[in-house]
């Protein structure tokens, strides 16, 4: 069975005309998927206004005990439950699902090397059992960015991330396809030109591309992670817009 | 199949040695349960620290827009996922659901009628299906008071009334008892002595009880809920302390 895996971002779900367009794209899609969300945007707004000092590291967040509960509260809770219910007004029946959720992405706390992170997670394994008993029961998982570790820790983990290794999973069940959904139309060969679309990546072109240097450089890690999921066994990548799940630029072996 | 269907109060859930101890129970308790959590003491909390004010009338809240997203904030997100997080790290497997999630409890917006509630939701109906794929499958559902609407409006619902509709709910498929763990030890002849604990009420003796005015005010409409989801169909009603699912005082027919 074919499966779309869709990441879309925080700053999607903040905005309600985009969720609402989002949502109809997704309600009209016509084939079996499992969101993943970030909430980014909607932590920081709320970190301001309860008065918790965001911390950064190389543009990084650092997720102290303060900030990993305001995650929770914004991604688990008000994200999370607001994708749902725009789903389940369109007749889609979501369900929102934490990492805690039946287990459902563990993983653990990131070690202390030069660097504290707090209360983030690196994923370890995503149960691809429970999501099935799910897809296969017409549910459509929606799953947040916080996960869990073995000792029972909610951990703030990286929406791409946990995206990419529920697309793994649920590669040893399913036609996988990873979908990172953005504001951009794909991958464009100038930033700056909608119409510089790349319709299809190989690992030839790309590595034409890079060699030229004509991929920007903040797609390099996003295409390189593409091409570590396909080798893990999800079929395709598609990196495209929130309007168009069938468009944008496809990544393939 | 017996089942217990176990409302906890939110003021519970805040104090993590209470919570740890409740999960503990939970555990061990060798039964099938749903659990249904409050969370009123957070929601209010964190209005305080957003500077959102809380509008009450006659005791009772009004939730206007931004009540709303701290309700679903602290309830289906803070709240539910430290539960569910706790009872995983003691090896159940729970899942976290809020009324949106699969459909699972489903509202109205209270009418206006002399006040308006703002987003304040009346159960309609609970999915026993869905919540029987999860029990059937070995999967605890732990419920949040957040419920939803066929508009797809999140409501804010009181977390007594949606354990009410879960165990009459699932009564049509399971032996149900619902049971109400709060920090008594259960329904005291008199509230300042422990030992006067009434081990079980019948409606011959609630009613003696109520003609001599033995039972304190706050507990009539307690009982009088009681009485009204054994009527639709749940075994018994039992109300007890958090950290006694099998003791207190039993509600039976």
């Amino acid at each position: 069975m074919k499966l779309k895996v869709i990441k879309i971002g925080g700053k999607l779900i903040e905005d309600k005309n985009i969720l609402s367009s989002l949502c109809d794209a997704l309600a009209s899609l016509g084939e079996r998927f499992v969101l993943v969300h970030g909430g980014g945007v909607m932590g920081s707004h709320l970190a301001k206004e309860l008065g918790v000092e965001v911390k950064m590291h190389e543009g990084r967040r650092i997720t102290d005990a303060a900030t990993l509960d305001i995650a929770v509260m914004a991604y688990a809770g008000l994200a999370n439950k607001r994708v749902v219910s725009a789903l389940q007004a369109r007749g889609v029946n979501a369900c929102g699902l934490s990492g805690c959720d039946m287990a459902v992405v563990k993983s653990h706390k990131r070690e202390v090397k030069d660097i504290d992170w707090g209360f983030v997670g690196d994923v370890d394994m995503v149960n691809d059992e429970v999501l099935a008993l799910l897809l296969d029961n017409g549910i459509t998982p929606v799953v947040s960015p916080i996960t869990f570790s073995a000792e029972g820790d909610l951990l703030n983990t990286n929406a791409d991330s946990v995206a990419s290794a529920v697309a793994m999973g649920l590669a040893r069940r399913y036609d996988v396809e990873l979908v990172f959904a953005f504001d951009k139309r794909g991958v464009l060969l100038d930033v700056d030109d909608d119409d510089s679309l790349i319709e299809t990546i190989t690992p030839e072109l790309y590595a034409e591309l890079r060699e030229r240097e004509k991929i920007h450089s903040g797609m390099i890690p996003k295409i390189d992670n593409a091409y570590k999921t396909i080798e893990a066994g999800v079929g395709s990548v598609r990196i495209t817009s929130h309007e168009d799940f069938n468009g944008g630029t496809l990544v393939i072996k």
